[in-house]
């Protein structure tokens, strides 16, 4: 497979990076070809401007995600964009790598997707999760955390895992099409000790030997809603994004 | 009260603009003390850098939460980081308006929460959600969207509105100790009319003219959790983020 790791991470000598090293060795042991962003190695600018497009459909006016389209169809994204369009649309698989950061992504990552998710490529003209420009690929999280697994139990203090990374899983992976492997977490990594991290590295390494054999999340596809956009009746809510509006 | 609006459209003459500008005219009128962070018009660097700090504990190695805590102690921030802190202080009552991108904020906006809902002001050492730093003050998520309501119902194909915004609402603002009020949604404004913008306008200045009646949303207070970090046996999971793990 062409696997495109984007990694999010301030600190060259962190966990993190030993991570990323440890995973591209891994996926290139397994015959993969792997291509690299390092965002804050290349310096990249997440802010999205009008200085996106080499060209505009409606010049007074700012629409992103109309001249995102615009863009697509006329060949007309930054070079710093379109460059990174060019390596999702090369990728199998997907991973996105970062340090969890107010149960989100860093700036500096969504930066990467607000700008290279384009709509045109992407999504578009009702093309979206199982219809999503980005079907038949792979995609999952790779997170370091500051928190404890306990916190983000079913049950735990912050709310289930996967209520937290919703938008990301969902709302951008699964929105896009892929398909969406479990994310990968290495917990609380400030307060690990050095045997605990050479751990984390081998069970990545480990997880990422079987990526094409692992089962996706599940996710409603377009046919289990109606034209009003809800579960149809006879769908059973079966994430934890949906569930049944109480009566009254 | 003081009211501090953090802004980020990159298009000054969007409707969001003229939302924003309906604000601080209602809160004014109200008697409130305004002050808006434009984040596009100020140019704001959404990046976590070392340059954040002006001296370092850990100099070798950026673990930008650790000097975050240290910066606070020792008055080391960065100036622009520095002045937005200070706003962040001063205010009551907080609003963060942007437009939904991906399902969360922009990058931009991720930006400023990455580097002023600092360790130490917000949060640290065990303060967190109702003993949270900003404890006593409230916040609330402007919204403009390109789905429509019916797409974020709960059984709504994108999934629920409050499991989409968990992140913003629960991992960060009532994790930052803020009372929570529910968002302001204007719906898929690329497909509303002038009128139903106009209706916008007076719904958002309406529904300020109340904030500081407002009910905040439900978060389980940190008693509601055992040493475990789990829900106490005799406390019923209330909130789209938790729930009984499933016995198995």
């Amino acid at each position: 497979m062409n696997v495109l790791i984007v990694f999010a991470h301030h600190e060259p000598k962190s966990f993190g990076s030993a991570l990323l090293k440890r995973s591209v060795d891994a996926l290139q042991a397994h015959g993969h070809a792997v291509r690299v962003s390092d965002l804050h190695a290349m310096n990249f600018n997440p802010v999205a401007t009008a200085d996106d497009f080499t060209e505009r459909r409606f010049p007074d006016l700012l629409q992103y995600d109309r001249e995102q389209k615009h863009a697509w169809q006329r060949d007309a994204f930054a070079p710093d964009i379109q460059a990174e369009i060019d390596k999702l649309l090369w990728c199998d698989f997907l991973i996105l790598q970062f340090p969890l950061w107010w149960f989100s992504v860093p700036a500096m990552l969504k930066g990467w997707i607000d700008r290279v998710f384009v709509n045109g490529a992407v999504y578009g003209q009702g093309r979206r999760m199982d219809t999503g420009g980005l079907k038949g690929r792979r995609a999952m999280l790779t997170v370091t955390t500051g928190c404890y697994p306990e916190m983000v139990a079913e049950d735990g203090l912050l709310g289930g895992l996967d209520v937290n990374l919703w938008h990301l899983n969902s709302g951008t992976l699964a929105y896009a099409g892929f398909e969406v492997l479990r994310p990968f977490m290495a917990w609380s990594i400030h307060y690990t000790d050095e045997a605990r991290r050479h751990q984390y590295l081998d069970e990545y390494a480990a997880r990422l030997a079987g990526i094409e054999q692992d089962t996706p999340m599940f996710f409603h596809p377009l046919a289990d809603f109606g034209r009003d956009w809800r579960l149809r009746p006879e769908v059973e809510p079966k994430t934890v994004g949906h569930r049944r509006p109480v009566a009254g």
